[in-house]
């Protein structure tokens, strides 16, 4: 089944891995033996870091009365059961430790690693590590979820993990063996996503060419977490996310009682 | 050469791919061919996307005098020279567009879509596409920087890339065949980036275990950027960077003047 307005052929075993990506949110009981472990956490290491900062890091979640309060918050009770369980967090206070024993004071309000730039760019390496690690994972037979959900209460994440000031959540990442076998997700038409040197007029309707037949395929794919009847279409999927209040997931304030400056 | 704590196997051609990962900075002139390209763009499409928001789009950058501007604002010949280039953007124009297709008013305060929730996933879901590519260009050995120093003039790419409202900037990626051979660069012990079930207390002395060795393995790297002088050791580049002034990369001003409200 073609899936995707470009019918490429998996040219390699790694390019075939990321082709055929899909969150798996059943594993079975199998634990993850330490050596595959170091395996994803080395090579989680060795992706990309924004200025050679390496300023994310990963808190792995093994104590079950955490991992019961992580389903809790996200609202998935799978997440309690994931044989490895991971939050990865934007970390500049390992950097404010080592910056301190060279005598910077990070105290300041123009500390350079708590502004915007700096948090956003933590942000990115951490998920630059963390897909490193999910792909690792896929490639050796297991399977993934990312856990934005994670994310619904996270002054909560902050007390559990005792994330300190310059730390902040990014997105949980929960790793087993799959006990399942979901459809591969139907993706956008490539025309609709990549642009050539600017992006699209507003009156440029062409951009959108393909949108029926997308919708289509979408409102036929079966979702093993909701079995009972169809998936909506995309643009109902997008209409109805318009008017989920999500204003308890705020960043700005969040951010500030971390210590980051998002206005510098 | 081992430079990280833990000397894992390559126990795949994909681990063996993101373990060897470094980041190239001088490219043959060879162009990318369409099929490659076709396969490095599917697979960015295939990554995990947040509530299947799909909030992201890629501008390839093939304009030339594009191109030279984007190496301007990064302050990067090779950016310029680089066969294929993208700029990765977090993306809700396009599901404004479809959202108003449904009767959502998107131009609401409240819209979902334009909250810092959803500027945060969508910025995640816009790396891990990039991440994807990254991963397959390197599988078909080709080599890829990613460009955070585009990131060094946000209205510039803004109005260059015509990036509308609920649409900004992340990273950019540039690919190509490689035209050097950088050493591995060292990463820090696993032990101080992977921690149990929580951060480590701030009096907990053991959790930079190996910070000295590790200072003194990136002091004698060989960076083929800047070959008359060995690398500063790791705590010396932190104290370094803590000092610049980033305040001209403001995220609050400048994703408020999209149309995002991160304070919500």
């Amino acid at each position: 089944m073609t899936t995707h307005s470009d019918d490429v052929a998996a040219v390699n075993e790694t390019v075939a891995t990321l082709l055929n990506r899909r969150s798996i949110r059943k594993f079975k009981a199998d634990p993850i033996d330490d050596d595959t472990r170091a395996v994803l956490e080395t090579v989680a290491q060795h992706a990309a870091s924004s200025q050679y900062l390496n300023d994310w890091s990963a808190i792995r979640i093994s104590d079950p009365s955490i991992k019961a309060k992580f389903a809790e918050i996200g609202h998935q009770p799978y997440i309690a059961e994931a044989p490895l369980l991971y939050l990865f967090i934007l970390d500049e206070q390992r950097n404010a430790r080592i910056a301190e024993r060279k005598g910077v004071d990070t105290s300041s309000p123009d500390w350079g690693l708590a502004s915007s730039y700096r948090f956003t760019q933590a942000q990115n390496d951490a998920v630059l590590a963390l897909h490193a690690m999910e792909t690792a994972a896929y490639s050796l037979g297991l399977g993934c979820v990312i856990l934005g959900s994670l994310l619904n209460d996270i002054p909560e994440l902050i007390k559990l993990c005792h994330l300190p000031k310059y730390t902040y959540p990014v997105l949980g990442l929960a790793i087993g063996k799959p006990d399942q076998e979901p459809a591969l997700k139907p993706r956008m038409p490539r025309t609709m996503q990549f642009f050539e040197n600017q992006y699209p007029a507003a009156d440029d309707a062409a951009s959108l060419d393909g949108l029926e037949e997308f919708d289509e395929t979408v409102h036929q794919y079966y979702d093993l977490r909701n079995t009972d009847r169809p998936v909506d279409a995309f643009s109902d999927q997008i209409a109805k996310v318009s008017t989920q209040n999500v204003n308890d997931k705020s960043l700005l304030d969040k951010a500030t009682a971390q210590g980051f400056h998002l206005e510098k």
